[in-house]
């Protein structure tokens, strides 16, 4: 594996992409410029139908993406391929309407923003791509990461005539409409981790949460807290604490990953406080995974696009059932379609569809839908990424494969390799991935040459 | 084969669908009531997973299918299958908006109509049916005829988990952007079947349109055609005969059906006409194929609700560039995608997207595409059917099969049996149909099996 291209090799196109793909309406044939960027520097050539990366923009600018993806770059040379990195609408410089703002204003703008728009404007940047380089018989293989690997999966199951097969990494395409019990979900696998790093760590933080309560509602408990957690601003309530505390695990869960291992390095803190008060061993366990600074909890922060695009997503077309069971580390919460649905509409003025992603994606009986239909997808995971709870774990058939490692976090067999410190596990994970799409091409170029006979 | 059931053994409902599945503005999530029927009578019930054939309506009101379409009662009852016919949206009582008139107003209302939204909405009638039913592993075979065909197929491609298989009947899904040359297309084949009927009947009507337009040109010469064929007002244009006999021999070609068969029904008027007038000869084909009339051509008609839909679906995302070859018993015309652009423009003031169908469905190079990728759908034609030119006449691979008689015409598999005068090819061509869906569903009822485990 080599080390990855630098983002100078890539080249920045725009193209004119269709607002509503689906209706015919005067307002649905405006156009927005998409931002793809391509890199010809290891391309074999349309001549020899050399392969195609093409990497699918989820919820960020795709330059994001470019500094922090290393499977394509990494793996180009040998397989010859062009790669390219689409930008998803609504985000980065891919933003229809006039700007941001107006783009985001209310339903009637946002109302273009979900992933079946979004995947016909991959298809129709892949399509023009393959033209204007006469390679329209080069095999693309779409890959994506997160939001983006479900993409990647749905993207070979509804525009197979476009791409030969998907890398979908971390990708929690069973993670809507209870096709799993919501409960057994993200949280479930967080509270896992850190059990399995270290039960007393685990003890420590689900005890914790009662007593922030208990201290919290006594008169000067919130001073306390604020000093006791050195907060940017005295605390107003408790959840902002909490919350606080929660998305710190979760994100040491969800990017577990070597060589320092985050999860590991909390628990380290938490452990290895001194005296036995609880909150002090909190504390201690933020310090270590942040960090000395001048303050923690209330952060002054402004939100970002993929904060208020997600935000819309997970409102409209991607309504994604996250409970906590009572098994957790955490406070246990059920989650409540109904109040979700009341929250979004007051938000936005329009409900969500909850039911519209199994609708239109399938995801029940996935093994039984797709088994003998549908072929060349990879679904990775690693097993301590909390999403991995609704991705696809099984092989569905010799073609829909599930590649997981246990210590594997999110997305992790793609983002850019590190030769030194990345563990054997890691290395083979990915050796794997190639081989297998390096089998779909090989069999891709027979049906090719039998085709054209 | 049974007799079909009578149209009082199916039941009407009405499901409260979703104006744009693809969209989340306001005004996206107005509905509208669609219209299905379901006959109940031979279905084995969820219980032991009982199938369901699941006609998907085409442009045109549902229940003139219920009164044509016999394949699914005469085979309910050896499947133990429910029926379950579905109207398509903007035909029949669908109609969004208050009324057709307001829902055919303008692009803004008729925006909403298309093949993409419909399939989502058949997707959605299903889940429905099925989730009331208790009947979520029942197989669902979806049946479409023509347009509807292309429905079928797409469906199965776009929506495996919700249907098991598809009969597509005279679908020609290849007959988008030029995936075949446009004058190899629809008017080949009708010159094919005049000229294997009989070659002086197909030279007579070659040389038939020079000597309209020659007689057109002359001063009187209107008066003389409008006299000669009995037209029902005098003739303005010599185009009004020329569309009027156009129109005929097509239909002859598409419905050329046994008993009678419409071609030989032509010719032998033509060839059997007294005397060596070109125009004598083409007017007593008329007269046989139409009947004894009080008069021919011009005769005053409404435009039906399938004219005035399949004209705005043709205009928006069904683009099929049908011409006419130098070959051809037709004056040449080549297909000019720039004027019917315009056209489409000038008419509805959006133009068509004459790429979209095949960057959604495919269609080009469609063996390398899906002979690894789908499973379960047969494609059946007549050769005879001049739309079978945009068909799919090879098998792709073991499930996803071609099934064509030579002597068949537009649909005519689907279409009610007639025990009497069906011909062996025809009775045969459903009895290959009927084992294909047998042996998909036996297949699933193994995999339901093992994945119950």
């Amino acid at each position: 594996m080599s080390a990855a291209d630098p983002i100078s090799d890539f080249e920045t196109f725009y193209y004119n992409q269709t607002l509503d793909h689906f209706n015919f309406r005067p307002d649905s044939f405006n156009t927005f410029q998409q931002r793809y960027l391509i890199n010809f520097k290891h391309w074999g050539g349309s001549n020899v139908s050399a392969p195609i990366f093409a990497y699918l923009g989820e919820e960020e600018a795709i330059d994001v993406d470019l500094s922090i993806i290393g499977f394509l770059s990494e793996n180009a040379h040998q397989f010859q391929a062009l790669q390219i990195f689409i930008e998803h609408r609504y985000y980065g410089k891919s933003v229809p309407f006039r700007s941001r703002e107006e783009a985001f204003q209310n339903a009637s703008t946002l109302g273009y923003f979900n992933s079946a728009q979004a995947l016909a404007d991959y298809a129709e940047v892949l399509i023009h791509v393959k033209k204007k380089l006469h390679a329209q018989h080069s095999p693309v293989i779409v890959i994506g990461a997160s939001y983006g690997g479900m993409l990647a999966s749905w993207f070979r199951l509804k525009y197979p005539h476009v791409a030969l097969g998907a890398l979908a990494s971390s990708a929690p395409i069973r993670y809507f409409e209870n096709i799993i019990p919501p409960e057994d979900g993200y949280y479930s696998i967080v509270t896992k981790d850190f059990r399995e790093a270290s039960e007393t760590c685990y003890q420590t933080i689900k005890k914790s949460w009662s007593e922030i309560d208990a201290i919290a509602s006594q008169p000067q408990g919130l001073s306390f807290l604020s000093e006791k957690f050195h907060t940017c601003r005295p605390l107003n309530k408790s959840s902002e604490l909490k919350n606080y505390l929660d998305t710190l695990y979760c994100e040491a869960a969800q990017y577990n990953s070597p060589p320092s291992y985050p999860v590991t390095v909390v628990c380290g803190g938490i452990d290895g406080a001194s005296g036995n008060d609880t909150l002090t061993k909190i504390f201690a366990g933020v310090v270590a995974y942040t960090g000395n600074r001048s303050c923690y909890v209330n952060q002054p922060r402004n939100l970002s696009e993929t904060d208020m695009g997600w935000s819309w997503q997970t409102c409209s077309d991607l309504v994604i059932p996250i409970g906590v069971g009572n098994d957790s580390m955490f406070p246990a919460y059920q989650f409540d379609l109904k109040d979700y649905i009341k929250s979004c509409k007051a938000q936005y003025g329009v409900p969500p569809r909850p039911h519209w992603a199994t609708t239109y994606f399938g995801g029940h009986d996935i093994k039984l839908a797709l088994e003998r239909f549908a072929s060349n997808i990879i679904f990775s995971n690693g097993l301590r990424d909390p999403y991995s709870s609704g991705g696809v774990l099984e092989d569905i058939s010799d073609t829909l494969i599930a590649v997981h490692t246990k210590n594997g976090s999110h997305c992790l067999d793609i983002l850019n390799a590190n030769s030194v410190t990345d563990p054997g596990w890691l290395v083979n994970q990915r050796k794997i991935e190639v081989k297998i799409i390096k089998r779909w091409i090989a069999k891709y170029y027979a049906d090719l040459q039998a085709f054209k006979k």
